[in-house]
């Protein structure tokens, strides 16, 4: 399977095994191993704590792991690159979303999925469980229902509440961007940018490039460019053809592409290198299709003068793990109800200033591993809460 | 206040200080520290893992932590002492309670608590994060509302679902007892036992002892005596007054305990010494509410054989934490989806038989910290699964 491209050291063998019983322990924070020790955290010491918590409910947020428990949601209804598996097996994807948590934003985090793919279930349920937690990463949701879902969340619950396929993926997109425009001497305000997808990631990623400034936003779709004319578009679409394609572009990707200077693949619909070679000069290709990138990387190269993908086999990977860390570390650390646009731009620049005076071509993200990232993202996090 | 009586050399601050921040932690399995190991853990190779649980369901149970996963869940309607302090003031027991399954089953378990206390909606909310654990350990929930909450969880749920309000104290009452007669020479079947309380733990305790052999069981609650010709009783207590009180005996816990061999406090209400005094020779009394027992110890052991608390600081701790680790382990290591009363009657046998030689009137129940026994009740309760 093309997966193991991409890993080509790892066997099934070791991907099974390390899964093996699930990827998550919940552990306590003092041992439970004397009399005394069970007198302080169960009982009678833990009904002083209750108490207090009862007569001044603020206490919970200082007394209870609850203010900082990341829920990572999902229905399993559009797992990676996998589709819609279910619940069940969507878990071991939610698991992995939890430990990065706990290993980039030394966040707790519990994935919970749910049997129903009715938005107003989710949502009763989560007001439900409100007290059990303190923030929700919504995941791997079908689109166009992650809108309604993630809108409807945030109305519901006054705690930060974010899809990461949206907004993770858009931040980290953002801050690659405005390295590649950098070191290719563009304008935001004059960058025609091509998004090939309007799934969660495709629609987040055209409203953060037009809060960035950015007037030339194409989007396709399965049925070509998304325009005015067109009469077969769900509701979220059809609100992006009014706010998208300046010019009214009609036709596929490669007329889309004709001297566009930014090409951004989200869709794994392959584009080939013949339109991508009608993109304007020092072109900009993010491809970013997992595990099979819409063009691969040496071909693009051919034409362009930046290219990204989101694998970790190749230079300049697009990881949403730059991202969803540090703003929901900082979301929480600043007391935040919600994530604004503004913070989700602040994050974008401190991804894209970690670089610094490394930036090159094969550059223009920090490493996934890159330990300054999170701490970057939180302090501009936390200076971007009104 | 009382509390301290009992835990003299710990300070409130102490207390607090142990809580700040909640006392658990989620961890992950395997460090995410290189390209490699999230290449492994999350993107691309856990995909390999979530394709294969699509494929085939029942991989769920061994790659994912979802299986052997405890929720531990409350509404915060009937806490410790304290009563009905809401969901958000019972997250310190129940984050405790995950911390005993921690400590001493080795499992992982995760609080859940409800800002409703509809049964239905909470079931419903149970069903619908089905997918995302294997077990329920029921908390602190208000009778009669736990029996029916209890009940309808069960029929919803395909896995252990257990009330240890209800089902632990039951559990290690019975092994309490069944060392206290075997000290006093009693036939089960011979003793009048009075249960003062009709909750979750006199119903509970009344039925394991009923089911244990014992004829001759009273149950009182705040108007006396549980009788056939009482009307003011709701169903739970109607249905017992048919199946206890075979002398149909009228009157308060004064009359009730005329002649008993065993008193068993769950209620807090005090029991003066004169109504023991009146109690046959070689009483046995477990006087179980916390912090302050129904009638102290010293002045009980005035008149019984054998007297037992709830209490750390008293010979013969009731203590749940003696059951409830070691029932749920064993359930979920027998991969039963029930929690049947034949696993119960199992795991107070082998609570009572830690004991063995060191039996005495002041060690009728093993120390909580005695590790022989959640391996004994894990082994006793997989070897009771049918």
């Amino acid at each position: 399977m093309s997966n193991t491209e991409s890993t080509a050291a790892v066997t099934n063998e070791e991907v099974f095994a390390a899964h093996e019983g699930g990827k998550l322990t919940v552990e306590t924070t003092m041992p439970l191993d004397s009399k005394r020790a069970l007198s302080i955290a169960y009982t009678p010491g833990v009904a002083q704590v209750s108490r207090a918590i009862a007569e001044d409910p603020s206490k919970a947020a200082t007394h209870t792991w609850a203010d900082r428990l990341v829920v990572v949601l999902s229905d399993g209804s559009a797992v990676l690159g996998l589709g819609d598996i279910g619940a069940s097996a969507s878990l071991p994807v939610m698991e992995g979303k939890a430990a990065l948590f706990r290993e980039f934003a030394g966040l707790n985090a519990i994935p919970l999925v749910t049997d129903t793919r009715n938005v107003d279930e989710v949502v009763e349920t989560m007001v439900r469980l409100r007290p059990s937690f303190g923030a929700v990463n919504l995941e791997d949701v079908l689109a166009p229902r992650c809108f309604e879902l993630e809108q409807k969340l945030i109305e519901a619950l006054d705690c930060p509440v974010m899809h990461d396929d949206q907004h993770g993926t858009a931040v980290v997109v953002l801050a690659a961007l405005t390295n590649a425009a950098r070191l290719t001497g563009r304008e935001f305000a004059q960058t025609r940018v091509v998004i090939a997808g309007a799934g969660a990631a495709g629609i987040a990623v055209a409203e953060i490039l037009l809060g960035a400034g950015v007037e030339d936003v194409i989007i396709t779709d399965s049925q070509g460019t998304i325009h005015r004319d067109r009469d077969d578009l769900n509701a979220v679409k059809a609100h992006y053809a009014q706010r998208t394609n300046r010019d009214n572009v009609i036709g596929g990707i490669g007329e889309a592409l004709q001297g566009a200077d930014v090409f951004i693949g989200v869709s794994s619909a392959k584009v080939d290198e013949e339109a991508v070679s009608r993109m304007a000069d020092e072109a900009i290709v993010f491809a970013l299709s997992n595990p099979d990138p819409e063009i691969m990387p040496d071909v693009a190269a051919r034409h362009a003068a930046v290219v990204a993908t989101g694998r970790s086999d190749f230079p300049n990977q697009i990881n949403n793990v730059l991202a969803f860390p540090g703003i929901f570390r900082g979301a929480l650390d600043a007391g935040a109800r919600r994530i604004t646009p503004a913070m989700l731009l602040a994050a974008a620049t401190a991804i894209a200033d970690v670089v610094g005076d490394d930036l090159a071509a094969d550059h223009i993200v920090p490493s996934p591993l890159d330990e300054r990232v999170a701490a970057s993202v939180v302090s501009a996090v936390v200076g971007a809460v009104e």
